[in-house]
């Protein structure tokens, strides 16, 4: 009887691994440095090491169902396949769910940490029972899924669900995104992104008074958006004014994937959503008012469940769905 | 052997019908007027009507595989209700399907018009040997239908592929989309939207020098889409630019939708379509730059096959499909 998954979550910094049952117990945790400076070879060694540590001790093979993988996109999910993502250097077209199901000699699953973490909230999370979901995480990027009949939807080359990098001013002319272009969402409403436009704001102008100038001890840089949310929840109305900001542009844009995909719930993880209700309201409001679905008012738009450990899960979960 | 389909495109002004055969073949067809102004009573009649004076006259009843139905959103195609179209005053939550089957003792199905649209470039169009199609006709509004696995995806209400109201610039405080809000894209890239402003753009300054003012003799009023396009293969620069920056838009717009739904086609039907590469490499160009799918220039757009009556053909491709 197959009892356990394996999780992995492959980042830029480190890798989180776990063993977690059918409920989502995570059971055995480690987490190592990725050494994506080092090149491929030591990245992907420390993901076998992840995998090793996990197994040593007593856990007998045949109990795992599998091993579940994410990474940071673009990856073939599909295929199996990393493709170039930007804070893996060296990592070019890698055949991952292959060389893992050849080391261990078990079933392996790879997906984008979006997807993956869409999946979790489906089967643990603030999605559970339902079947057609937009997930978003709304952190230093965007990463977003889209889950259809249960399934990830993943498009003719595995790169659908890339909703961060859709285009939602198309004349803006300032911060240029990663993706190379202006005006997507990621770079309109990103916590990062966000972030550097309040303390741009700031050292721009003395002239504006809020709680966040003392917050940082006059370290505008140490600013984060937990500042801003503290500050917030003190009624500051520079930091209410910033997040009111944030929630709308995020709701203009979910308003957008409600006219487009007609989901039946929505789901926000990833640091922004830790502002709760305080971001959550302005991007409901937004959202319901910027779509021509006439139900979209019924569309819930909620909190992610799962919080820190929602890569490992989110990988476990490939055997969930 | 039912080898016949009867299609039903019931439009605001007029009710366009015909007998299909399984090749999208026109036997016989019907444009009657919808008689809208006069109330729900009189347009549904001429719903009746046109199907009665197709099966009058020799056909027989149990080679018509069915009667496929489309009209303007919102309407629900999974219940067959049409909700409230504006161009249909009177119509409130009609259950047409149901309506249909009972009068005629035969199946029926409703679509909206893009989906219907969308199936039928599948089925007999440009779009043909696909199964992941994102179609979209651009003429007085911007209607999409999003084709998954071969059929229509629908979402939670039966509202999803409104894609037409995703919002591209959130900034835009210019024209009211039909639907309530600006920024729309349909509202700043259809072509009425798009035939608006250049007209506009004419009057505001008699300093624009082109060949539209002597095409339209002096009658602003009198420019369409396709004086523009007339004037742009004289290489006449106003119209140029103006068909360069609709083109644009809907780039952008469409890049978006790659980003989102990774499709294997993308199909553009309605009036812009007919502008033909003179638009369509602008729409390329912009959409393969505004998209984070590495693989985006290999997903082809191309022009709609289907063209006058792809009302009825998309009626009764839903029983192809």
């Amino acid at each position: 009887m197959s009892k356990f998954i394996i999780g992995v979550d492959i980042g830029g910094t480190k890798i989180a691994a776990g063993i977690t049952n059918a409920a989502g117990k995570i059971k055995k945790k480690v987490i190592i440095p990725t050494l994506a400076k080092d090149g491929f070879d030591a990245s992907l060694g420390q993901v076998f090491t992840a995998i090793r540590i996990l197994l040593s001790g007593g856990v007998i093979n045949k109990n795992i169902k599998g091993i579940g993988l994410c990474a940071p996109g673009p990856l073939d999910p599909l295929k199996g396949i990393v493709h170039n993502p930007p804070n893996l250097p060296g990592w070019r077209d890698v055949d991952l769910v292959s060389r893992i199901k050849r080391k261990f000699k078990m079933n392996a699953k790879l997906e984008n940490d979006a997807n993956a973490a869409a999946i979790a909230e489906m089967v643990w999370g603030s999605a559970k029972g339902h079947r057609n979901i937009f997930y978003t995480t709304v952190s230093t990027g965007i990463g977003t899924g889209i889950i259809i009949d249960g399934r990830i939807y993943h498009g003719k080359n595995g790169m659908a669900g890339e909703g961060g990098h859709m285009t939602i001013n198309y004349d803006d002319t300032g911060t240029v995104c990663g993706c190379g272009n202006t005006g997507c969402v990621e770079v309109l409403a990103s916590g990062t992104y966000t972030e550097n436009r309040i303390k741009k704001k700031l050292r721009g102008s003395r002239d504006i008074k809020t709680l966040l100038r003392a917050m940082c001890g006059g370290d505008i840089d140490k600013i984060t958006m937990r500042t801003v949310a503290r500050a917030a929840r003190k009624k500051d109305p520079f930091a209410l004014e910033s997040i009111k900001e944030e929630g709308r542009v995020l709701g203009v844009w979910l308003g957008s994937m409600i006219s487009i995909l007609d989901p039946e719930i929505i789901v926000i993880g990833g640091g922004v959503s830790m502002m709760g209700e305080l971001i959550l309201r302005e991007i409901r409001r937004a959202a319901y008012a910027h779509t021509i679905n006439i139900f979209a008012s019924k569309t819930p738009i909620v909190r992610a469940k799962l919080k820190k450990d929602v890569g490992i899960l989110g990988a476990a979960s490939l055997f969930m769905a």
